[in-house]
């Protein structure tokens, strides 16, 4: 079983990771890390805090000579401004965010202490951990990427593009979206909406390709792969919704429309022509991609800010201005493909094992060789 | 901590759950779970099937004198059809279904043995549990109910309805639905579809009123109140799509027309004029009403049915028929105000502690005058 | 992973127990589950109640045509005294039991609401879930077997005996003594104290034999086998110490003599000359046979009553009397060896994955191979 | 709840962990924690390395101005000597020791591997965590200490000893032993053993005093806090047993006369003139002082080393030396007390909610007032 716990504030000394039950043997590249962690600090819309912000993640444990050896895994991700202690009260709690719940809730006296670990910031310790993930999922020829297929009005039509083209075009997109037209149309409301000191949500997709069938299960609620997908995306701050494959579409849809009809070859055994189900039926993975879509509120900080209470003297005020993004959808599917990658990884390891890499792919194969003889 | 297993196959002796961590001192009436079994299995578009169960529960154990004494609670639905040992190899897995996936994942020769688990059979189980999470709820006063606020086509128009309301209305309804006029049209639909062999679905909302700010945290991924609700409610079988709140539209919008903004009242204390974010902000829930929405599919067994493959034989068939809902939303609906009470109740557990009901009450009492005077 | 809840009141309707995670292929044969219970109600000393018992398990899911399928297990025990609503008040605490504990608690005014689930008849349902266990673990040559050591004075003579002859012995043997002749001297000490109206504790030991090494881990602390083994049997009703291999006499012995050094045998690989460890060396097994003690105290409900306070009056009284072994020490071994069984089967399920027997099989003879050749 | 997980390698560059779940509003006091960390490294018997440690606790997240803010606690201590990848392949297992068993399980060929995250340095971590989990209990004045009451043949005599006396006594002696004229027989066993090249074991034990009764349930079989804290101490590297109260003993007393009989008085309440259950009863606190003791094994690297087989030619040798401590029985008693601290105070944040100190003690004096007046 895989675990993790973060810990780390926005302006405290760093940010930290311990990941539990990553099989021994796995070549670990910090450099894929990193790359990560730049992934999810770009996107057009981003504002100074990404400048000054160069995440490098210092992997403290688990590894010897760059390779697993069975023990946990803890990154660190350092802070350049670590002004936690010095930083002024904040009284003014911020609609959309967790101020207002996190005094209440933690009976604090500073909204400080409570956007310091709500803020996103805490992400990047979710994306070091996913990058770790990734590696495992590597081993396996599983891959996985994420694309903005929304920014407020602008819809990307992505539908005909498969796994490798999305992940290149999103690549080269500054909003990392694979439909070019859109992505320029995006960067337009960005501009437009950063003018008007507004700010933007929209809709990331995160795709995984190479998954086994079988991964998940129906026998009881919580082991759902759909269900533990869900809940690791809808964690990510900001998200509102999450869907699968045909997602939002699906409910004005027809029964004999929709589902996705079941093929055999003979080379390649079971097969469907359609992906509506996004890869997932019955709680489990059915051998196609699984495409998971999430849904993002716009930023809750405005620079007009909105109404709020003085929660010392209960008067009407303006809340905080803490940072100043745009929007922040691609980074947050940086996120999505970390969250996703831990879920992925997490139940291969469950179906396969997970003490070692090898013996994983030793497991992965007898059951890959059976279920193309089935 | 509230944790529950359920057990039982559709055509097996009888479905079973065991819910642990209840409070002492909980009175339950047996005929609430009745009631909410009871609104499982109706609803416009049900099938015969629905016409032969009439499902009561026993309640084993958990209880002395018909109150909660802190031991786990036991809950028995019989099955009228207990011919499971009997029934036919079935080798058409059906699309949209674990039938495929279930019997490569466990090694099984015939698709029987999967569906049997899988099947939506299984959530009467769950909502047994739920039954009793809402009565400790109702403890303070939190309420929870459910309409269907979409079907095929068909949309509903309820933004300017309160709890109170559309839980009346919805209860009369025989899809659910809380405006009149669109649940007519959704019947029609259902009729059309029907008679054309096909199925529908479409979306229903949870809404859960009188919960204390702060239930969930931000402080760890995995203990955000709406990670874990989604996590809960995709778990329902077909459910494809979850989302909170101005849900799905959400990304269109822009921040300062979305964010609820923050008010005070001498007497109410914080409140909100606005609930886009349907009761939740930071992974907590802030007072509100919880709104959550969840998109079905259409029911994935057609009496059209779609292309498959036998599983033994590898040759192209058509996909199993096992029984004729035509929709089944207005049945979702109501495993999801389980699943949601199962989850608030949780949540309320973890705050005020779960020993006896009096010493939660006393706790919860505890922190609302707090919060009052904060 | 491998869980299981347990539910019911000594004198409710019945014992349940659902189990999840069981692989599916596995025939259970309802006969070894009776045995086992019929076990766990034998040895010489039990009281009245034992006689009127005759527990049979009715499997009331999770399999089809014998055999599971991938779905929970769900286990009933029926309970010939059903008398829990019409029970009399009970006030007088009983020292030594959850009495007294359990109504400050749970906020409750009648100490049988506390003992009639705090009671050791809860028991017989881990004793069902234990006996599913077995058969999986039968499934790779993996046998567990208890025998008593100890009884009051009598201490049994057994260190020399292997694991076949002390389940042959034990299995003969009233008290479940492996040492007859100690055998016939704890029959003496029972009798002695039973004429007394006193009680008697003891000491079992759990035996494994036939497990692979490396199930377990050092890699976090609550993943250590023997942790996880000493949490399964500490939880069982009067145990109050748990020890593995030389166990209790440890502290006294040397480095040099203690501990058990590694040989190697070109057919049989790694092997021992002594085990003193019991089987478990950093947290791991150690492909020796696991070796448990659990001392037990004395049953706690005398006879002879000792000193209470009426928990309404607040006056002195004697405690209740509510049942009247003298001695529960063979019974508890066979508890031991049901929970014991539980946590054996879950680590080689998260070792070689557990989603059907086959797989299993296919993975842990992949190990064997790799660790022969190692 | 609270949870943790440790991560660090021996020659790594440090120790973390991450400690979630830790009430808002607690002070914790850096040295207290250090204090604790030099108590662990100190104790007669130990040998080079531990005069070369100095650990102090870096204390990266969790806390503002000193105070916990409800966010995650990250601990690190950093390791002086940190050549992980310089230091040379071991291929001579160590009985006693995960050597041999971690190789096999996670394929690896160097013994290295293994034995950097399997060494008892990773405790550190462990005592970090404790020391903030002691530091909370402390908030409700409850205290816990450890005293070692046997090294190798000599046995120390404490039962008539309190909380107080003990703890002052324990902390004066080189051995932590409250018995002084024990504790001087302890450490001329050590001498002879050091001399000898040879290795001792002995017994600690744990004391918890202040604790308020029903903490743990006998509800189900892993919430018993009896089996919890046997987990957490059984975990702690070279503990073979653990024991609650009158312990080992308790096999051969009877009935009568060992189980504690319950008084009554006005102000104190419900009360026990003997304490042989070790502050447990049906799975829950009564109260009285929670003592539990635990067996610790002879370190297992000798320097006049045990017979070994080299993994990679399977020829027989001579196990290799690691380090040479002679004895860590006052160590082990350290890392006890504070894996009993975290096990304590996850019972009482389960009781009594964890949001913030402030409300914890609220619901906290609420139950105190209301058995009080039971």
């Amino acid at each position: 079983m895989l675990r993790y716990l973060t810990a780390g504030e926005s302006h405290g000394k760093c940010l930290v990771a311990i990941l539990d039950g990553i099989p021994a043997g796995l070549a670990v590249d910090k450099t894929l890390i990193d790359k990560d962690l730049a992934r999810r600090m770009s996107g057009y819309g981003r504002g100074k805090r990404m400048k000054i912000e160069s995440d490098k993640v210092e992997i403290l444990s688990g590894l010897r000579r760059s390779k697993t050896i069975g023990s946990p895994v803890a990154l660190l991700i350092d802070n350049v401004d670590q002004s936690i202690n010095r930083l002024a009260v904040v009284s003014e709690p911020r609609p959309g965010h967790a101020d207002l719940g996190g005094v209440l809730k933690y009976d604090l006296g500073d909204v400080r202490d409570v956007l310091e670990r709500a803020s996103a910031r805490e992400t990047a310790s979710r994306v070091s951990v996913g990058a770790v993930c990734k590696m495992l999922l590597a081993e396996f020829a599983v891959k996985i990427t994420s694309h903005v297929t929304c920014i407020g009005p602008v819809e990307a039509k992505t539908r005909q593009m498969g796994f490798d083209s999305i992940e290149a075009m999103a690549e080269k997109s500054s909003v990392r979206c694979a439909d070019l037209k859109a992505s320029r149309l995006m960067c337009v409301q960005i501009d437009k909406a950063a003018k008007e000191k507004d700010t933007l949500g929209g809709v990331f997709e995160v795709i995984v390709t190479g998954l086994p069938p079988g991964l998940g299960s129906y026998a009881q609620w919580d082991r759902r792969i759909d269900a533990n997908l869900a809940k690791a995306v809808m964690s990510i701050q900001a998200v509102k919704a999450v869907s699968f494959g045909a997602g939002l579409g699906i409910a004005k849809r027809r029964g004999s429309d929709l589902h996705d009809e079941i093929f055999y070859h003979g080379s390649k055994g079971f097969y469907r022509k359609t992906n509506n189900a996004g890869g997932i039926e019955g709680g489990m993975t059915n051998g196609e991609d699984v495409v998971i879509q999430a849904v993002m509120k716009p930023i809750a900080t405005l620079r007009k800010p909105l109404a709020s209470v003085d929660i010392r003297t209960k008067r009407a005020v303006r809340a905080t201005v803490e940072r100043s993004d745009t929007c922040a959808v691609p980074a947050a599917g940086i996120v999505g493909e970390a969250m996703v990658a831990i879920e992925v990884a997490n139940a291969m390891i469950e179906k396969f094992g997970g003490d070692s890499v090898k013996e994983m792919r030793r497991n992965y194969l007898g059951y890959i060789e059976r279920i193309r003889r089935f």
